[in-house]
């Protein structure tokens, strides 16, 4: 299969790296001219769960681009999707599909303005990964990853060796993680907290559920159903000492707090917060939240 | 005037220090050995509006105090007044006032299950002061100080060059005040942020609009009318470079962030929060808040 990775940062490099050594031929897009020059002369420097190898690869400007490959996967920030689309919509031919599995909502209708909605494969993926520097990636764990696709795609995503199934309401799984990023990515920045001290905070439990509550109401609309108060049990569950990452800062945090840049705020809390004006219900939580994490960006001067 | 100043912290030294200066029998009492030895040894050094002086005065410790004297002002953290007049209640003769200027809601209530009501003078000052160690405080501007005496207290606080007035509805005053920093404060301290600094925040003016409104849904059923919009207005004025000190981090922040101890939240968003549970008001800002700045104490582990 003939693969294009649109964005090749830590989940880019490493969707593409296991395609790649799995017998597909994958290209890999690139903004950043280090990254690109580290891929194009060594290779990519995977660290694929402890085994270090290099995976050699072809890394291009997005411009320099011009082959049209059966599968597209889309691997930027939530703030950077529209952006890219616009810049590779000359790769996206008749039969291209394009596969997403970012975090955050708002996506899909984003996806629509580019792609006809039966090559749109929606997904989400809960891998822990991170980039070590230009062209070195490490992934720690393949997490559990669904996708819309129940063909070609998911069997080549499974032959990796990724834990990837078929999800019959992929919209469902994208709301619950929105749900839990939208709780805990959203605390860990504002309170400059790890999962456990988060857990650790008196009557926590009711602000997740409130949060949560906000996004099903809004979720409700849009034919989501999410049952709060077990969602909202399944994610304080994540504070505690019997789950394993107990003492991870979450993405928001890394973002905010550790490299001073952009949250996707806007496409969690955010979401829910414009949506929910425009759906005419009252949001006061995420309503906070959004301007609180915008008020930090600003405060610490993110770029 | 006989003056007992409960709580020689920043505030109790500067207005014992000025009552003593013009001619009236001032004790200090405090719980900090270092501060009482200082004060012993040396008097308080008092650093007046740039002017260097030292104040003869002796400083005890509560339990070693025994006289009854005319006046006593309480000038503890919100969250030590009944611990303090717990321990002072023996000094609280039938016609000794006690007045209180702390910041805060809910101290009119603690003060009346130890002092008599017509002995309670409640008052409010926006006096700018600090402590720079043991014995040795500055004061850098007086402001305003409004109290509920209309004799001879306020007679000797003028002559000591505050400004001081008597105000008929003291609790409105109260109020007002804690408006501004359930408002201010509590977004400095979650922000991390001065007041200039705040007044940047896109949709800022719209949270310090909603959290006003439920001080004032609370306030209304205690009697009190805030005039939510013109209030509001009044407090997003701090954050301009016109105020003079829109530069300043307020106390929470002070406290919170750079010294890692306990804040005064619960006497500002977290009386809101309490009280409009009893009430049956909904106030998820204040909640959110209350529930926010305890987890920053439980993160950074103040004590």
């Amino acid at each position: 299969m003939k693969v294009v990775i649109a964005g090749t940062g830590t989940m880019g490099a490493t969707f593409g790296s296991l395609l790649k050594m799995n017998g597909n031929d994958v290209d890999f897009l690139d903004g950043w001219s280090e990254n690109r020059d580290a891929i194009n002369k060594n290779g990519i420097h995977f660290i694929n769960l402890g085994k270090e190898e290099y995976i050699e690869a072809k890394a291009y400007k997005v411009s320099e681009y011009n082959q049209i490959p059966d599968l597209i996967i889309v691997f930027t920030k939530s703030m950077g999707l529209k952006n890219m689309l616009e810049d590779i919509k000359h790769l996206i031919g008749k039969n291209t599909k394009v596969m997403c599995l970012l975090n955050g909502l708002g996506h899909l209708d984003t996806l629509k303005e580019y792609v006809s909605v039966e090559n749109i494969i929606m997904g989400v993926t809960t891998m822990t990964a991170s980039m070590l520097g230009p062209g070195k990636f490490e992934v720690t764990g393949y997490g559990k990853t669904e996708i819309q696709d129940n063909g070609d795609i998911l069997e080549e995503l499974i032959k990796t060796g990724l834990v990837c199934n078929y999800s019959e309401n992929i919209m469902y799984s994208i709301w619950r993680k929105a749900c839990i990023n939208g709780t805990m990515n959203a605390l860990s920045a504002i309170l400059e907290a790890n999962l456990h001290q988060i857990g650790k905070v008196e009557n926590i439990k009711n602000i997740i559920n409130k949060i949560v509550k906000e996004f099903s109401s809004v979720a409700k609309v849009e034919g989501i159903n999410i049952e709060v108060d077990t969602l909202s049990e399944h994610i304080f569950n994540f504070t505690k000492d019997s789950f394993a990452g107990s003492r991870h800062y979450p993405s928001m945090y890394q973002d905010l707090v550790k490299n001073h840049r952009y949250t996707e705020v806007d496409y969690l809390n955010g979401y829910i917060s414009k949506k929910a004006k425009k759906y005419g219900i009252d949001t006061p939580y995420c309503d906070f939240i959004t301007i609180i994490i915008h008020g930090k960006e600003s405060v610490l001067g993110v770029k």
